[in-house]
């Protein structure tokens, strides 16, 4: 007998193992469109709810794979080093972090994605460079990633086409908080892009899809071990999404933010994290002797980004959009900033245009929100807290709505804290 | 802000009630086509993984029957009687049923299904009638009932149509075997058709839907909970589905066997169970005093099934198919057959040609199994246990599969009692 698809949704919601020849046929015939999307949405909604085991998920991960093509990066002198976020708000680390770790003696090769939801997208922040492309050719990738160590760019249709219409499903039938669907689905296109090592940033907090440190560190092990046992050096850093990171959350405004970063400057908890991230990357490629902070400080980073934005057909020096409308959020009393809620900022953010509802939307540049104090910050009654950032000033009110219960402000004098921003090492 | 479809398979994936505002948007949503398949499966398959409480099931089935017509039988001068079996291997008992029960005095709707999968559909076993006809427009099916105190046919497409829809759906996504899902969909028809009261026959057995006791007793009372509390009189018969009911599975076998019956004769569990149900049906439409057994006895029963036959364009009197090719299965040795597996001869029948892969498919009308031998009779050596009937030949290797390890003989001697008819009853 053939394979049939009810078969296999039948053993995972009866609370059983997926064979390996189940899974391989199910991604097969999901990619070749054997398997209609309502049945593989059940099927999703069975793994959510019941599980798979660490060789379950392996194989899951090894048929997305193989359902596309993989890259290939040995022929390049340097060894390359790969970082993946679980997505946040504020979190622009990707764009000082690759010319870094570039400029540090790494090819890093950075295939990214667009923002959807609460969570920018790195290609939506670079895209409001003028004259800046996203999109290239295999080719094109491998001749910037050579001339210039690094490459941000979107991931190619070949790779992993089964995740790509995988996700685009868990997107829209309420199945993408899977932990073994979450893990196989980043795992394989990062395995599949061809990197020597990789470095996971798994997010954790209100603004992350792990908002427990349980579940971060379950995400976190399980991609770890997909990495290790497929050859790939995987070390992952937990760390904090209970608060942005940075003082900016939007397009053009995060890239403000990087480019003061990789001029030696910028918030601190984004140079921290962009410096503990660089030195994860480059242990893990085999550069242990390479110096980030230095490579900050003396403009070798900088080098590096204006050589990669060039290479895409973008103008480093050009101006950047700014927004048409502001409103500014003032401190309702004086004292202690003690949350400044990650979610409702991205959320914010998003209303006024910095994100897209759906897929085919567009993208406001300009759009998103500027912090003026962080968790731990003394604020005076009446001053700026947060300014919005539009060209569509009739977003303003429902993006308010959203910052109403964003940040509490304690007693002044009240002794404050702010969590570390690496949270767990696991490797 | 607007209902929206993720909210709500979050909220069952997270294993929270669903509002019945949730339920009411979902069903009409799903029914107009604003809610996609693939969205609809998955929150079929949290709803099988997590079950809905008895307000949401009632609810469910409110919404489902709001999505369409109801019918409405309040003119009829005598009071309704409906019976619905949740279906088994060899299970004719609606074609006695329905005319021995008119022949009492009650006006009988049966509202019927075509087979799928294993077991046999009672609109596929009349169509082995020359010149029957299942499909008739409301006011037809009104007349014939008003005429012959009885009619067979297919639901019309304006009842239940959320239904219809998910039926189809949750057939091809694995997520036919939810409790709340089976009793709404089956309550949602029956209270869409109007009758004044409802018998079920709840199959246990290998050869039902329903495995074990315990899951055949929550539907059961799942069901008998909605229609009470829909003001429909309502009763549930437990009965065994380990083996086949009667001596034939398959649409003119079956046909043949129930005339048998309606004609005084006839296996006896097929009588008993008729009976059994006819009693339950006729006290619950408050018709107390009637007798099916004379009924049956005196003829009046065989008369109303040629009537109603006749007045669906069918000839009572005409042959039924045969079948071009038969294949005899022996008893390999002498001794007390102890178990004749429903399920094994249910899907030898059906790959004998008595049933459809597809919806679309044919069935054959001669195709089927008869049975020379019921679990407790004697068995010889070398004498005939079951007879396979075919139009396809080539079928009869594939069908032999499926009855290789339907039977078990024990020695000669042996003490064996066979399980009774009816389990159990709920009201």
């Amino acid at each position: 007998m053939a394979m049939d698809v009810i078969s296999v949704i039948r053993t995972k919601r009866d609370r059983g193992p997926l064979s390996d020849e189940q899974i391989d046929w199910v991604i097969d015939a999901y990619t070749r469109g054997e398997v209609a999307d309502e049945q593989m949405s059940a099927l999703a909604m069975a793994i959510l709810l019941n599980g798979m085991d660490r060789r379950e998920i392996a194989r899951w991960t090894a048929a997305m794979i193989a359902s596309g093509e993989r890259m290939d990066f040995s022929a390049l002198s340097r060894p390359t080093a790969d970082k993946h976020s679980t997505g946040g708000v504020g979190d622009k680390i990707t764009l000082p972090l690759a010319p870094l770790v570039a400029a540090c003696g790494a090819a890093v090769p950075q295939l990214s994605g667009r923002g959807l939801g609460h969570t920018g997208g790195t290609l939506d922040k670079l895209e409001s460079i003028p004259g800046w492309r996203a999109l290239l050719s295999n080719e094109e990738m491998l001749d910037v990633l050579d001339s210039t160590g690094a490459v941000i760019c979107a991931a190619g249709d070949g790779l992993a086409p089964a995740d790509k219409k995988l996700y685009a499903l868990r997107d829209v039938t309420g199945t993408v908080e899977a932990i073994p669907l979450i893990a196989s689905s980043i795992m394989s296109k990062k395995i599949a892009e061809g990197t020597g090592s990789l470095v996971l940033d798994v997010k954790v907090g209100s603004g992350a899809f792990m908002k427990t440190m349980e579940d971060a560190r379950e995400l976190a092990s399980t991609m770890v071990g997909l990495g290790t046992d497929q050859g790939v050096t995987t070390v992952a850093l937990l760390t904090d999404m209970a608060t942005p990171l940075g003082l900016t959350a939007g397009n053009a405004l995060e890239i403000r933010e990087s480019v003061r970063v990789l001029a030696g400057g910028g918030p601190s908890d984004v140079v921290e994290l962009t410096l503990a991230l660089a030195r994860e990357m480059l242990d893990a490629a085999g550069l242990k002797d390479a110096d980030p902070a230095k490579a900050l400080a003396d403009g070798s980073a900088m080098d590096v980004w204006r050589r990669m934005i060039r290479a895409q057909g973008g103008d480093p020096d050009a101006a950047l959009p700014t927004s048409k409308e502001q409103h500014v959020v003032k401190a309702p009393s004086s004292g202690v900033l003690t949350r400044l809620d990650a979610y409702d900022i991205g959320v914010a953010a998003w209303r006024l245009g910095a994100g897209r509802a759906r897929k085919e939307d567009p993208v406001q540049a300009a759009a998103g929100i500027e912090l003026h104090a962080k968790p731990g910050d003394g604020v005076t009654a009446g001053q700026p807290l947060l300014t919005l950032h539009t060209d569509t000033p009739d977003r303003f009110e429902y993006a308010l709505d959203a910052v109403r219960d964003a940040y509490d402000i304690a007693a002044p004098g009240t002794h404050f804290t702010a969590p570390p921003v690496v949270l767990e090492r696991i490797a």
